[in-house]
């Protein structure tokens, strides 16, 4: 590189986050391959797996220069071998699982949640745990999914060694139900608790998370979806999968619900069928996320409808906002999915963070 | 915090920024409840101060764990109270005031402005001034608002240490009005002056600033609002509220019509008034506005009607870019209005930065 | 500036850059003055040599205060000259171009291109030489434009030190040519080479990349367009001049079509023409892209219509996406067009990196 060559921040991060990542892999990633990375594939991932064992007998094939068999590999084989063990492993399992849907309690008609938030150590891709803040275990926080016009409670208990409070981003709420301290309610401080309750306003893919030192807050993982059914669904939103992708960028690296690949966990569909995505950026950057091989239809923003859905393949998602795609799955096959700032999902050591894939059934 | 975990660009920023907001926080912090910061705020904030002496008498109340009084506070109470200072001190009083409308002078059909840039030290914030560079002594500079085919006049006086030019950005001028050094012009030297003359071609949110050395000196506050309203104005168009958001992120923090929290100024209206925000972003990063408690319709994008307004929660501003929405104030109560990319709005001393509020008086 | 103020990250990275750029501009700046800049216009940008010729007659002129002649130049008129020699030399001569249409050999009904990833020296302004990994030798890579439904052979050669692949952006290919290693295809590796064949499936603005440790791969170069033609183009779509702007941010500095300000190309077109800009970003930042004069009329996201045409002056372009407008060349004269985060387009020593220029000629 020439002398003059300007190195905007981002990629001096990226250089110095592919050190620790560096470091990080040559532990881990011999750890995968040891422990026989496929058997981590889930069931429903079952395509996948036959793609990439399709694959294996390719790689010494095709038109590629032979490689000779030598004990020590060569730098760039090397490479391609994390690169792979990396693809091998996905969905790696790893301990725990956020945006599980938490059914409530019925108090009279009333739907009653109850989210305690509490630190946790929280395992984001194999071997890799990290101090998160997070309601109920999980990373994010429970999915809440109720109906327009439902009458919810949602009790919150404060575990955390600060005070907290809870804002529903993108419910019309009564103010005094905003959770934003010191305006509309005190905070909740360590060991108390406190009530919201509202009549759910306006349908969409809505978000909860803290709104007290939330930069910290929320970037620790106090936060999840709040999904509300319409009354009357829209022809275009009758899918055969609906799915939550929660974006994040915080002290936890680059995440798909909690998770950085190869540990998020894939879309899985058949062929001809629709899968809705709710993007939701928890973040603090943009995030344009591609897919490959299919486009997005977008019918939502911010659990609005658009005046006329519109198709992209590429879609930026800022923070805080929602975004709702259509998928129809009529291209089978394991599609990348991930986020195109490429830093976010590359590195010399194959994809890492916010990377998944919509699997496509025949 | 694991030793793997990677730490974005933006979070090592808000880590140092943190440490000398806390220092000055400490100082003036104390002084704001010292002088009653209360007694800071503007008589279109009633309803807030209202709001928030009730707030006071909840504090020890609920179901929060009692706080026995002891001489010190504890960590918690003590990063409690900052952020309730912040919030007591909206909106706290400053000096100087941008974004002023600037009346013409007429000379025959022509609306004549008289605009000077120079240095001045302005207050961010209570106790925080910055060096600043503006027009007419104030940041943003005065908003100048026409009419489509009025013809308007310009007169640009340097009192800056180096050249300037001004440009009218998405104004559709005849090129030699253009305000670009070497392209359409000869710089403005420092002690100089330039004319600018032309008729107003095309409606909307439009921005005037330098487009000399520009990085600096919009950075610096060279900038201001140019607003033309249509010869015949939509139906969605007719509010009772209309506001100007200039958001910059340059040498002066995050800010908000030249302001950052707590001296940001909020949004006043009435249950049942429609207001209209023109966001407009002097900055060099995207900020995504998000408004609590009600939906914005998006009717323009850079002055021109978009094909069927839209709605949403938060907007995504990028430099250069104005957003027109209109809110139609139902909701009743103090809103949170502010960037939704956390570290621009919170710290673990409370909202600063890009903050405001927009305040629905019954 | 105050000891209180914040410096977001880019603003210390940009102080540092222009560090660097100050360097470099002294050395460059005279040598583009000595070698007469003015020479290196190319022919199709006579409006603009005529118009700054124009303006050289006004720099002592107008209101300016005089400026008597001194052996020293003042500070100011230092940065002035700097600012100059910049415009002056624009379109600057460098040495190689890229995104130059390629034309297929034809088997068949198949339309073939042969593209060979390598290392070269490659010119981003005068004197600057960077290391880029490219295809054929330029950067961008060359040109691809097909029509929907072609059938097309890509034969690529990996002449890199390291392993790569490609990936087809937006086009709707069968899975095994979508260019994924280990997921649908074995990595190139160095010396070796790969076939991809598929029937053109959707039209628009696309792109081909690498997808192999592509956050370096891209961010050297390996990047080109792959324009598809509509079997039955809108009337929207009939143009008088087709171009692309490809952004970039990486490793390379900031850069329209792999070249940065004063050695990009200006467009040119003439009175009551229209034009289509395909913006592609290949970067790892978001660039608002602002046009000066007239508007941009938005047509199409990642190759699909939009709804409804929209209007706007300053267009975010996120990394991944593609976007094209129209812009009805109804105002005569030389427009800057530049990415409006203002560090990417301007320093102390005048315009660079992400600047062109519009040029409706008379």
């Amino acid at each position: 590189m020439s002398k003059h060559t300007v190195l905007p921040a981002e990629i001096t991060s990226l250089l110095s986050a592919a050190g620790s990542r560096r470091a990080f892999l040559r532990h881990s990633a011999a750890g995968a391959l040891a422990a026989g990375a496929l058997a981590a594939c889930k069931p429903d991932s079952s395509a996948m797996a036959a793609q990439l064992s399709k694959q294996d007998s390719d790689h010494s094939g095709g038109t590629n220069a032979p490689h000779p068999a030598v004990p020590a590999l060569s730098k760039t084989d090397e490479m391609d071998r994390l690169h792979e063990a990396g693809i091998k492993a996905f969905p790696a399992k790893t301990e725990g699982m956020g945006n599980v849907l938490l059914a409530p309690r019925m108090e009279g008609d009333i739907k009653v949640y109850d989210l305690t938030a509490a630190p946790v150590q929280w395992e984001i891709e194999p071997g890799k745990r990290v101090n998160a803040w997070v309601y109920n275990g999980q990373l994010p926080g429970p999915q809440i999914r109720v109906r327009e016009g439902d009458r919810v409670r949602i009790n919150v208990k404060n575990n955390l060694e600060e005070s907290t409070a809870m804002h529903f981003h993108g419910l019309e709420v009564p103010n005094d139900q905003d959770g934003v301290p010191y305006i509309t309610q005190a905070p909740i401080k360590p060991g108390g608790s406190h009530t919201y309750e509202f009549t759910v306003p306006n349908a969409g893919s809505h978000m909860y998370h803290s709104h007290h030192n939330a930069a910290k807050q929320v970037g620790l993982g106090l936060l999840g979806a709040f999904i509300v059914e319409p009354r009357r669904p829209r022809a275009i939103e009758k899918v055969d999968v609906d799915s939550v992708m929660i974006l994040n960028d915080g002290f936890h690296g680059y995440t798909l619900n909690g998770k950085s690949f190869p540990a998020t966990q894939p879309i899985v569909a058949k062929l001809g069928q629709k899968v809705r995505v709710r993007f939701m950026n928890e973040g603090m950057m943009i995030h344009p996320m591609h897919l490959h091989g299919m486009h997005m239809t977008v019918i939502d923003k911010d659990g609005w409808p658009q005046p006329a859905p519109w198709k992209c393949d590429t879609l930026n998602i800022a923070p805080g906002e929602r975004w709702d795609v259509i998928v129809n799955c009529n291209n089978p096959g394991v599609w990348a999915f991930h986020c195109h700032i490429l830093p976010h999902a590359e590195s010399e050591h194959g994809m890492f963070g916010m990377v998944t894939a919509l699997i496509v059934e025949k």
